[in-house]
């Protein structure tokens, strides 16, 4: 941490800046310079950090210089990505997974009917809602454990992967009857209990970014998870909060490569709710293989117009084989091949 | 809500959608302009939402004519403003109240210590953390059980009414046995199962509002406690997440005055975690009341250099008599009086 | 226009909003919902706007129908894009064009490399700045007219066109000597008096989205330059100003086919601006291409080391070949091929 | 600057960047901690950052030290904060000053009977746009000359000093014979060349914070003005861009306290553009004042549901008296008086 004392500070202020980061075990090194002094302090991080020290008189700001994320980081393993293998599938490092299926879990026909055509078209995995997180409580809540039933009978038929969101930490066992790989949602990415039990058990997890979360607290977030033991973090990008009214959200496609430099875990991109539209999922998704992605979260429903829930945003279903030929040439691009079994 | 129909778009495209509007049990009343036809649609809202209609063939945008908060809007009591009485104190119309405590319960010397020079300065409610929400899993995360004990205890001597952070649904009935004002913190505004709970008790909740969220936003989350029984809301502005980096976060003033329009409810304003910093504190304090907050929540520690978290946004227990002084005048600027017991 | 008028609004409020759109010379067409009014305003957009009826009595708040751009609308071509042509190289439909070369001229030496290299690697144009907008004033502002010399040389000596940007509508004359693309930088997108002085001369002009512009702003600003009979304007994407700290400006890759949508005009992107760092500019160069952009604007120095101005998200000469092949293969992914003369 | 280097970085790295930092003349201080090494770089600024050693390897990244802007920053002048005087009216300190009028010069009546309403309620300064940045060539673009002309005649009869906005560097000497204050809007707040001129003729500016400009952005304009000799500026907070779609613009309030310890100029809020609506336009000043800005920068006008530009956020002239009262009151909470002649 190096703390920045202000151009006017007093040589008081500064002894008292040095003497407090000893009192917290740390070492103080102050760099003087003609016009402001810097104190560099190496120690343990949250002790110098409880000194509140960007409060003291004289303190112009503190710069922390270590990443606060240890086992998130790319510095961990190395540089080596991580491949995690689920359910005899791959994601990471040259691993290009398609997660697909519906927004939520209708009815035993959608749910089946979409796993059929995303098995057959390519998909690594089956995504779908049993719980969903609506903004208005007088919005469909999902089907609950009813929705689950059905993903278990698609995993059953299809042999997909299930992929499906946890709300709520008091329905983790049943998510765990189903869930292959546990969905915490934008909204839940900084709930940290729920996390922290997710990171007790060791089913893969894919957490996304929330809408105005930086990639650091993205990061930190699946420390929690790490943390605790559980190793199968995935990462997911699905736009974030911005000025623009033009588009419900903005797809951060920066996010991809700049991640793929600060941690060794997989990122993915879901191109459908960023866009809330479903002309852009092509364009975007093209784009995020392109960049580097290793893999793309889209949602599909045999007949979007009678989706009870973001149809606009479904591919249909008929149209999705097309789709994934052009989505493995860009991820070809990016030096990466479709992961099948 | 209106459906506004491209320039291009055919005959057959807007009768498909006055067909698909009368399908979902709603009246729909086309109006053709010389370049564009508008089709108002007259029903249940969560119908015709569900028709997903912006991705229709030929349809430009989807614009919704009533607000989706029904509960928490200023209309559902016709203007009159919400007075909650907690514990023997008002806050909301002309009342305005101050809300203080350090950050986080540490001991019980601290506790005691800030809860007396609070009530004696003229604090209605005490508050303290005893679950906190950190970003980083290393750092120190509440003193938990041991912490609500102690605020118990602090009432207990006081007097004062405590409000306090509910992270995990688990913990909600030891926050009961103790809180007079459950917290919802920002992390957790859209945390639905958790604000759902807390509607199904009568206890007051002061939800904040998301980094990135908009007032509607928050009004739906307050919905989801409203729905559930649970009248008695407050909302708090915190600071908002944008480009600025001067500061932590950007304290939206005008959240007050808007908010006030839109909802019934009390709206209050944390001053303390918008700026992160001591010297800002009390010119946003003096800001928020002077444009109509029904109180302000400050963090107060007897030593803030010493503080575990966030020590540099704490004003001395020393100054908070001076402090109130002040606002107390900025408040009645706004024609309000501090609430006292 | 359609006037939403608020639930509690008035049958006096109403009649008195009808009676002014009609006193703008527009029609209203009131329509009477259960909770609330809705009033149609057909007519001349501009008359009806300067009512301010935001602000009258029982008005909730005031919905623009059509667009407000005209001449840079889809519609006016009727779909069909914009395919420029500049001293022989096409920019727009099939065609896709690299756009290359130093952020700055900085020596005859730099700008004669590059221009070789860039050429020779397929770039249809070469870039180059002559003044430079500069946050700082102590920063170096650029060559100036010696600048512009040195790139009529680069020019003469390598056939390509030049790309150059104008600041100060006093230079136009001297810039129009050199430029065959007249470039206006992001902080000049709403200077109108330049805008329109570039719409008085019929140079193609490469108009670059503000920092916290929206597209419609960003079209509004090319509808300045069309409305003076200068039809050739290319837009330019180039990040946008977002909460996130991990990177200078956030690159919005959703405006590629947004845009597209709304407009006939090429759309390029600048990669290296929104970056700021080097190895970001392959990937969000793939990325771009691969969204369907007609085109990507890119910084190229001989030894970007020892660049005056933003060495560090400058690509090195030498890798310029092999970037393009991968360009171009996105950009066919998106059915464009790369132009050439 | 301190080049924090990567954990990763070697030796050979290292010594590289010292002997880039020594080459361009300064003095290169490394310390080497356990994970990483930082390298302090003690010199001039501007060849440091020519560099460009964030792209060098083994670079984590720059973190500057000093402030870039020097004119502008509080320590110049101690401390001592700058007052201005102008035509009899100071700004600044602890003088506040009321600025009003209206948005667009209309016509003599309207001129006349504004400026003589808020010269009457006490207002220190006249505004009125001659000129105006408007986002579409369809609208108004101010009366030019003729609105020079009208404010001269407000100012003989009124004794009031004129604020008035220069969009075009070509009307500087027609604004300079009529504005005491000359007005750069937010959308020319980066505009170099016109700072510059500005800087070189010593009439006071007012320079309005652009839309997504940081604070140290708006001061390093600022500085384009002082290092051409010009002394008397002063800053305008007016809203910045954010997420929220409730409103046009966020007042950023915590802008006044963070501007007051980053520079000696004084700055002023602009609350009308903000909101966009004339009743936000009383609490946001109240906030304003009780924050401690120097003045207030507000739209007033006769009639303003017959204004043609920003009618909705104009006070009607005659609730002006009224309003001032208000913000008088507020600003001395914050231990200043009303300027007044």
């Amino acid at each position: 941490m190096m703390i920045i004392m202000k151009p006017t500070a007093t040589e008081k202020e500064i002894q008292a800046v040095i003497e407090r980061v000893e009192s917290a075990g740390a070492r103080a090194h102050p760099s003087r310079g003609e016009e402001v002094t810097v104190i560099g302090a190496v120690g343990d991080r949250e002790h110098v950090t409880r000194l509140g020290l960007d409060a003291s008189p004289g303190v112009e700001r503190v710069v922390p210089i270590l990443k606060p994320f240890k086992l998130a980081s790319a510095q961990l393993r190395h540089g080596v990505r991580s491949v995690l293998e689920i359910a005899g599938r791959r994601i990471g490092g040259q691993h290009f997974a398609l997660i697909a299926g519906p927004c939520t879990v209708e009815s035993r026909d959608q749910v089946l009917a979409t796993a059929n055509v995303v098995r057959d078209g390519g998909a690594a995995f089956l995504r779908g809602g049993a719980y969903k997180p609506r903004t208005s409580p007088y919005s469909f809540q999902g089907l609950g454990q009813e929705g689950l039933r059905l993903l278990a009978e698609a995993k059953e038929e299809t042999g997909l992967p299930i992929v499906t969101e946890l709300m709520d930490v008091r329905d983790l066992d049943a998510i765990l009857e189903v869930a292959d790989v546990i969905q915490v949602g934008a909204r839940n990415m900084q709930n940290y209990p729920l996390l922290a039990e997710i990171g007790r058990c060791d089913r893969p997890v894919l957490i996304k970014r929330g809408l105005s979360s930086t990639l650091e607290e993205l990061l930190m977030s699946a420390e929690y998870v790490l943390k605790e033991g559980n190793e199968n973090v995935i990462l997911c990008e699905r736009g974030i909060r911005t000025f623009e009214t033009a588009y419900r959200f903005t797809l951060d496609i920066m996010a991809i490569p700049v991640l793929k430099e600060m941690t060794h875990l997989p990122v993915v991109v879901d191109p459908s709710h960023a866009a809330g539209r479903r002309d852009l999922v092509v364009p975007l998704s093209l784009a995020a293989a392109a960049a580097g992605a290793d893999g793309v979260m889209v949602e599909v429903h045999p007949q979007p117009e009678a989706a009870i829930c973001d149809g606009p945003q479904a591919l249909p279903a008929d149209e999705f084989p097309a789709y994934v030929d052009q989505v493995i040439q860009a991820a070809e691009l990016a030096g990466k091949e479709l992961s099948r079994v």
